[in-house]
């Protein structure tokens, strides 16, 4: 199965470090650390091979791709040997990646996106095509009765205003094109019903929002031990320090406030309570790629006694989220060709807000997603058997 | 079901705060925070309300376990004034408390123990017994040859020689008085092919090993994690910092042993490969009951990145064992009641080193515990439903 | 020398804590830990005695100081058998607490306070006097022609308008009745020309500002450690976690502003550049008087490499500032007896932001007061000779 | 002053970082961070310009220079682009390493190393030679009647046995030579009475040991820190995790028991008393060059209140030790140019277990230092005057 994987964000940390990962993969030179699919688990006949994934893209900014991974290997994000050893692929990559659509109505940046994506399609002969969201993280979305409805979206699209942050019209054009579509940020992308009418319209599955690759992946699984245990949180507080393009746009406090946000609901939704404390995100430069959170969280147990829990997670977030990327494709071109429509909320294990989330455990979210890969790879008749 | 926990160790830290405990929440002094079958999910009409727990016990050293309490309450283990409120009901508990048997036989020190349990269960008119080892953790046994045959060890117990640990003579006299036995502490207890067959004769069930409380509570979240991430741990290194009777008996390298073994296990047998680092505990005074626990991990993402994550964990070891002693108890007399025999290896989830264990992620654990607490309140028939 | 201390706030943490603690040093209850002229270095003949010293002071809230002192024995401040033992010496000291001045002009509020501590000298036959302001951070004080100058001041305070912030009009009211003042909080406090010249005119020292207490103690030895070793520090930040009535102060960002600044001004002034990283302060209840910063230093060493350090300082606020407001008292009375008038630049060592600071490096600091205090004790003529 | 720096394990982590570095700083690649020499309160004329540097010495082992330095580059010890831009320059000095002398008395050995310092001085027309013991750390040595006496030495050396750990064979051959000498690590290197008499009969200075690049540089401001504000240190515990070639060494008890017993050394000289609590180095292969320390301080504060403070250093030991290298060779170079002999107690600066130790604070030692360093430039009659 041929896969197509558009990200919106080509030339971003996330996109050049997934389309490095997955061209060293196919060239024999990386072994498939931090891919989830690639799990014993999890692995089957209904995934698309990591060989069968081809990269396309658009960006705002328009730095080659090559320059763009040797500046992830000075930073020590992938290894300078591995972005030497695939200039050419990188190269031809290039060629399948685009400006990001300008003037015009909403209408007609969609118009090109459209074209685009069944551009990229046809040129590579694509069985399936997945839109990844992975660009810099918007503001909140300003609300506007056409996201209520698809006609009056359609309407109000081709008027002179912008109705639609970027994400959603990314999720549109994906829709009109026939793609699924991914959201790895807090942006809105497909949270809209007028957007959720067309996924279904077209029978086309999405995913998202907001990539759980720091912080939050540690809580979502240390919040659970401290419920599991009937411990009382009294106060759980977080410091992000990140620098990198991801770290200067949050520093932005608009787009800071729908990250902080997802990032909170996982403790509320766990525990069944909201413990004290509160999740900061602050800009420092000098960190570059490499993030520093610094948690503390202060319980009670038997009789009220006070204790405390602290951790520091120094995390490379672009190598997180490259490999999960990488996953989601796959997944969501899979549950595509199955049949699945609307919402994957399968797939919440991967997201820090996620779509429909019964819950916010990753061990559970785990069972969900172990279920949700057996039943696609038995409906792909697999051979190859997976492990129960 | 009134039900009889017997601990050994009785005027111990964890034995004590148990007791403090158990008198608090039955005078309505105290929420049952820290106590696993307290949670909706748990809850239920198979397990002996916590107000039919009768404590007795036995120690080496004769403390009054009102003195005890108001040691425990000025390093802050437990109220003062629970401790203070209490008093009456304490010096009530004192009365089932006895010496440990010394002098003659081993033989004739586990009649000593049965007649003394026997003499409880009377006393107390009891539907059932549990005893629970809370004593100071033993330097690992010395084998015999009359471990791997019940007759064998019945003939050698009654010669001169001690044959047997104390926590495995305990297990003996608990199975040979007709009570489960539930080992807290990392000796042997009932591991020894004479006592598991002397469990299958009698009927009975027993549960182990070793309380998890503090760094591998959390190990057995945080390796799941990784391991579900597909991320390479390359390292994982430990120190405890503890004071406290228990800190002192663990500065002996003997007894640091046992503890520091089961303490490494989760991490090869949830990885799947074991990484480097070792854990370390040492003894400082200061620390009393409170333990500083640090773990640095180091762990490489997609393409080989490396990253780090560390974690300080100040717990209070007596207040997050005592609720567990009590659900320990509440289970082991419940599980004996409707029929079950042999390890329990349904209870891995309160412990380090679980009898039998099937897997060592803290989440399977809490579903294995889930399914046999519910199968266990069907058999009670329960009105009172627990929570699906 | 008996020396009075007049607190301003003396119902908050720092003030009954420095009462409590000096109460007890009196009655041989407690050692002197943490009082900086205790030190054998420092100990002499010029500084009057622990129990020379006397209390009083005002407040805005009337809470006895025995239920604050209580309060602050619950939250393990300070010790609950200090607190039961001193109950009657509280009571005595309750006798010279009183309500903060209200109504009429500021001139009027000036008169009550200096009619007060006038009486509270000629009450217990004072020979100095010396007014610490320990009350609520206040917002950064707003701007006023009359601050340049004493004669516009004193007219201006007869008018309607409150012209200056409370710990100022405390400092007018210090000098005006021929007292010394020093400023422990980041407030406004002696530093206005208006206040600088009458302070002169009178004759009298004053110190301040900020106590150094938790993590700006900490970056003033490893500031200038870095600086020392021509380590290039990158990026510094810090995270302050605090409950307690000061956190609920500082929650307030006019006056976190004060606050958050004089804690930045060390680096800045050791290191010769500013790093990047912010240092933030938030309000977590649970915390209660113990705060907890996190400090994350990034720095290069030898050709460019990337290192990096992390600190948890776990601290009770009250109980390292109350101390110093006893040494400050004896430091600050034993100047005005030898004739200091003025900002005593030499007690910097004590404080977050020193009035006219040299130096912000701890161990400079500390060599500047020393030689100041060796002086002092060499101008009494001191028989009991300080170790050099 | 051309100074020929002979480095004693040349091909070492250390060594070899300051020998890329010294060429790096030469050829205008890269600035001095991290020298203590090129601080402008300690420039002048009295050193020996780093461009006047000129390096030789011995290892045990042959790796070429350039693929040491090439494995540090891949390590992130020092940027590759150095490495590839002074490939002939690290030619350059590999003709002026030695295999390490092997065979024959230990008299025969120091004759060889004699031989090679003097050729090496000879050809290159040094003004002044230093050795620097960068070798792996020995085991604590045995002692030897011999050791008490250079006459009884020489006359040992000359039979079948080994009479000295090999630092101190080094010691004897560079005081034969004329050469002054520098021990950065922990063995015995100078420290015994005949080699003292030795360097007086040459009046030769030398200074050591070990030096103070981690846990212990931060140790010496913290604990005046405590000591500075008369808090009580209950206990102080560290874990030292380090990888590489020294922790490699380290991991054997015997070595590391002598780098255990100089890190603890530094708190009971400063507080005046020793906490509870030890250090430990463990060897974790992982962490290669980069070493992460943690260290947990408990403390009390006035009437008892108990704080706590935890550091974790995460630090390139390489990086931080070889600027050091190349003070200590200028500085002793400079002394021994302006007639110092004897051990160099103002070097105090750099080491962890100084020689003659008056003190070991940090600001303190620094001061030494300064006063040192300004008497050297006065007596060089510097134009080129230093900052005050
Ligand atoms: N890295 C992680 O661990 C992680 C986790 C969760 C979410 N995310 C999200 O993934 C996104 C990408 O992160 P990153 O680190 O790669 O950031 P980045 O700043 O390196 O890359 C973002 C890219 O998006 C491009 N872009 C901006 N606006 C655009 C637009 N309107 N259309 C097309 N492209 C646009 C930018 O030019 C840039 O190249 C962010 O939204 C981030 O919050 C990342
Ligand atoms: N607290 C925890 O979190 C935790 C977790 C896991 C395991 N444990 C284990 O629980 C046990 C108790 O811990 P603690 O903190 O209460 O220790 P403790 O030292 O306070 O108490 C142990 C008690 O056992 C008694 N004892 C010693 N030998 C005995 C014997 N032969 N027979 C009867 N009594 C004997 C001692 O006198 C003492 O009163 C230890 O083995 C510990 O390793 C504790
Ligand atoms: N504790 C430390 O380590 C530390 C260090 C540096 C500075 N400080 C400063 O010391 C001050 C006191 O801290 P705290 O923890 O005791 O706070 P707190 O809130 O417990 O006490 C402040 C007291 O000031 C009183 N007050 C408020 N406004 C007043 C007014 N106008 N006149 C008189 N009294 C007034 C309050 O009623 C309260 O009793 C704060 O400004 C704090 O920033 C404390
Ligand atoms: N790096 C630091 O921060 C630091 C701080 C204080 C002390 N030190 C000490 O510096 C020394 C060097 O550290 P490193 O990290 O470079 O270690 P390393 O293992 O990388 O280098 C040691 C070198 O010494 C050589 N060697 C061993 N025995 C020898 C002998 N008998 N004669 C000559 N050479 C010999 C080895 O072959 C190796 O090349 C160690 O003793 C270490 O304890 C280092
Ligand atoms: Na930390
Ligand atoms: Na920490």
């Amino acid at each position: 199965m041929r896969t197509g994987v558009w990200l919106v964000g080509a030339r971003g940390s996330v996109a050049t470090t997934s389309i490095v990962g997955a061209l060293a993969l196919r060239a024999g030179l990386a072994a498939p650390t931090g891919c989830v699919t690639e799990l014993p688990e999890l692995r089957g006949p209904a995934l698309p091979a990591l060989t069968d994934l081809v990269f396309g893209g658009h960006d705002v900014v328009c730095t080659p791709l090559t320059k763009r991974a040797e500046t992830l290997a000075d930073a020590g994000v992938v290894p300078a040997r591995l972005v030497a050893a695939l200039t050419a692929e990188l190269t031809g990559v290039e060629e399948d990646l685009r400006p990001a659509p300008t003037g015009g109505s909403q209408a007609d940046r969609a118009a090109t996106l459209v074209r685009e994506l069944t551009g990229f399609r046809d040129r590579h002969a694509l069985d399936r095509l997945v839109v990844v969201n992975v660009s810099a993280t918007e503001p909140v979305a300003v609300p506007h009765p056409a996201h209520a409805d698809l006609a009056a979206l359609r309407a109000a699209l081709a008027g002179p205003d912008d109705v639609l942050p970027n994400s959603s019209l990314c999720a549109y054009a994906a829709f009109t094109a026939g793609a699924a579509f991914v959201d790895f940020t807090p942006s809105t992308g497909a949270r809209l019903p007028a957007l959720t009418a067309l996924a279904a319209e077209r029978g086309l599955p999405y995913a998202g929002h907001d990539g759980k690759t720091g912080e939050t992946l540690v809580k979502s699984v240390l919040a659970p031990m401290f419920a599991m245990r009937n411990l009382a949180v009294r106060s759980w507080s977080g410091t992000n320090l990140l620098g990198g393009g991801d770290g200067a746009t949050l520093a932005d406090p608009a787009a800071n406030a729908a990250k902080v946000e997802s990032k909170q609901r996982v403790l509320g939704e766990t525990l069944g309570y909201v413990p004290q404390g509160h999740t900061r995100i602050e800009y420092v430069e000098d960190l570059g790629d490499f993030k520093t959170a610094w948690d503390l969280v202060t319980f009670a147990g038997f009789l009220g006694t006070g204790m405390r829990m602290e951790f520091t997670w120094h995390g490379c977030d672009s190598a997180l989220a490259a490999p999960l990327v990488l996953d989601l494709a796959r997944l969501t071109a899979a549950a595509h060709a199955t049949g699945h429509t609307g919402p994957l909320t399968e797939l919440a294990f991967f997201f820090k807000d996620p779509l429909g989330a019964a819950t916010h455990s990753l061990a559970e979210q785990w069972i969900r997603l172990g279920d949700f890969v057996r039943a696609l790879h038995a409906a792909a008749g697999g051979a190859d058997e997976p492990r129960g």
